[in-house]
């Protein structure tokens, strides 16, 4: 894994297949690990958190690197200063983009898909933690995360219509359906508008609606949770959640029977069990 | 095109790949033409709309011509009288498909599926809107629109079952359960029973509801606001929106990747950039 | 179709392809009819009505058996004593997964997928009577049902996480992101946490929400309307919304266009087109 300036981030990773992220400190975004979470800080409140480049690059090789970190269990995304995250920067990136060659846009437009994809690949369930404005890109990071934590006065618009562009970026028009359904993903794909904290709750954007001051801890509380369970199980239910997605019933019956049968040989899974009989709580360890 | 008497409705549409749909007079249903807002209008008000054989053909010609329309940009269809449509006619629809051979039967249900596959093709976003009546093909005309917009009295029904069909009819077992989920899907398709308008809001399958006497202008202004966007990007969300159905998310995010750096190549984009930068509006052409 | 003791359930079926459950006595539930709608009944409720592996195996027997079984035309599933069912038993079923071999584990977790697969492959549209306490693979039957009654007490959980294993079991990663939508349907295969009632209903997992008293009454009720309507539809309407499930939407329209062209050359249609010309209700026969 490299960061955007070449400087190889394997540097402070340990050696082996495994690798840990005791002390990565990212150039374009915040990192803390609280235990076995992560916590992704987006920090450049002035501008209400945009992407840039860089940015994008860096965080694309943070998710791809987290299926080789064994010790954080789970991912929380926050934006600093009451905001999620604004999106790309018009000036750091919309503007160098209408001056762009075909093969640099696709470039751009195949990075940005590939943050979505290491989301989905890595292994932790993903939190979005959501207040402010959570627009274009930050919708995007928002959408791709497995859960989603927000305020009433948040506001998540998928506004690439606003800027000319048409809605099916990084993956919306395949995610955003499946999470709200067809008719309400076309309204803000179309419009572009910024679906208030109250409704994204009653649609199934949000999974929870809290108060600004209390979006981060109950962000990174329910995420310690989810960290504290089976991780190796928690990893392979958002594998099939990803892998069944085009998929018949049948066959996707067939390959969680496969799945379950790989997982009820886990430690874990004993440990509930004897667990159970000692009328005792599991704790689980992963393996 | 050809109108289902054959007189080739070419003979008022301009040469060359593009069509004009000025003056266009169709027989079965009315056309008007708001701007760059094409409204259609059933318009048996007496029979709350039934569609015939003619109108099916009539309207599945529109749609597919409505592709080479560069000058209509969104669509709105509605009933008149207070009520959306009642579905396929009993005697000049039922009656007769009791008497068909299985080839003639086919080429029925065919042509009712072609009229739903030019809704999903054509490159305008569609919005029925609703009030009353709302049955049979009038409902699945509804749930093959991009957005809905509805009264509280209006009344969607898939009611197949109660003519002694089955529900999957036109696409209704691929389309509804995406906009309202599976289960509620199933309750209207294996019932028939009329969907209110307020619960109608509340699964996601209208998009707004409205007073009655506001439904159609509602419905047009909405159209036309998505006809002032970027109507090239907008087609390209459409399309996305139908390409993607049965695609895996990682395949999802490549096509969206090739389909918003075309979108990036035209001048909607570069207009939107340098608008943002002269804190004005951006005034979309579609190109 | 045998029990899993080897007994012969044929015994008590009439000879050829057709079957009758008249008189059947399954060992591990309770099997009555009532006119035309089959009601299964999972009777150990002084343990809230867990699964075994034998009983596993004669329900999956039974609905295997059901596409033969003309006279039945609508199942519905409740618990006796005031839950739904509590799921795979832990000293019968979890204990003894801790010993097995992998090819054990894999026939076991292939046995439950044909469950969930039988439930769907039966023509008859399924109810789920919902009380008290529905989990693990409780959650997944009902979840597998066609339609839910539930009540406000009833707890829904897909608590395979809780046991340290991955939330994708029998089909939930497919399924239930199809009836709740994906982020929902993530917070409850990760959490393991209970649905209650009202939300269940608020979320479209539950079609409807009535009393514990009238919970069962409620379902059958449901089930004789469905019963008595053009059962040779509603079969295919059953086996299109499985059918569709990964097919495009081109494909899906083409698809319905035959199976409804085959529904139109059915008695039931003649009857309901009759019946409608001489203002009466049609008597849907299911042929």
């Amino acid at each position: 894994m490299n960061t955007p300036s070449g400087r190889p981030m394997d540097a402070h990773l340990s050696g082996g297949n495994q690798r840990s992220l005791q002390g990565f400190a990212p150039q374009h975004f915040a990192w803390e690990q609280r235990g076995a979470v992560g916590l992704i800080t987006l920090n450049r409140p002035e501008r209400k958190n945009p992407l840039t480049f860089d940015s994008y690059a860096e965080l694309r090789d943070l998710f791809r690197t987290l299926g080789l970190v064994d010790e954080v269990r789970a991912i929380v995304v926050q934006g600093a200063g009451g905001n999620f995250c604004s999106g790309g920067d018009v000036h750091e990136i919309i503007g160098p983009l209408t001056q762009m060659s075909m093969p640099d846009l696709l470039a751009f437009t195949r990075m940005t898909g590939d943050l979505v994809k290491a989301i989905r690949a890595c292994p932790q369930p993903v939190i979005s933690s959501i207040d402010g404005v959570c627009a274009g890109a930050g919708a995007i990071i928002a959408m791709a995360s497995d859960l989603r934590v927000g305020t009433a006065r948040s506001k998540t618009a998928f506004l690439f219509t606003r800027v000319g562009l048409a809605g099916c970026d990084m993956g919306a028009c395949s995610i955003l359906p499946r999470i709200i359904g067809q008719g309400r993903a076309s309204d803000l794909l179309y419009s572009g508008r910024s679906l208030g904290g109250e409704e994204a709750l009653a649609w199934g954007f949000l999974n929870r609606l809290v108060e600004p001051e209390a979006v981060l801890e109950s962000s990174v509380q329910w995420a310690q949770e989810i960290a504290a369970g089976p991780s190796f199980g928690h990893a392979m239910t958002k594998k099939m959640l990803h892998q069944e997605w085009a998929m018949g019933v049948d066959e996707a019956i067939e390959s969680e029977a496969q799945a379950q049968a790989i997982c009820m040989m886990t430690q874990d899974f004993h440990r509930a069990y004897h667990a159970f009989v000692a009328k005792q709580r599991p704790e689980f360890q992963g393996d």
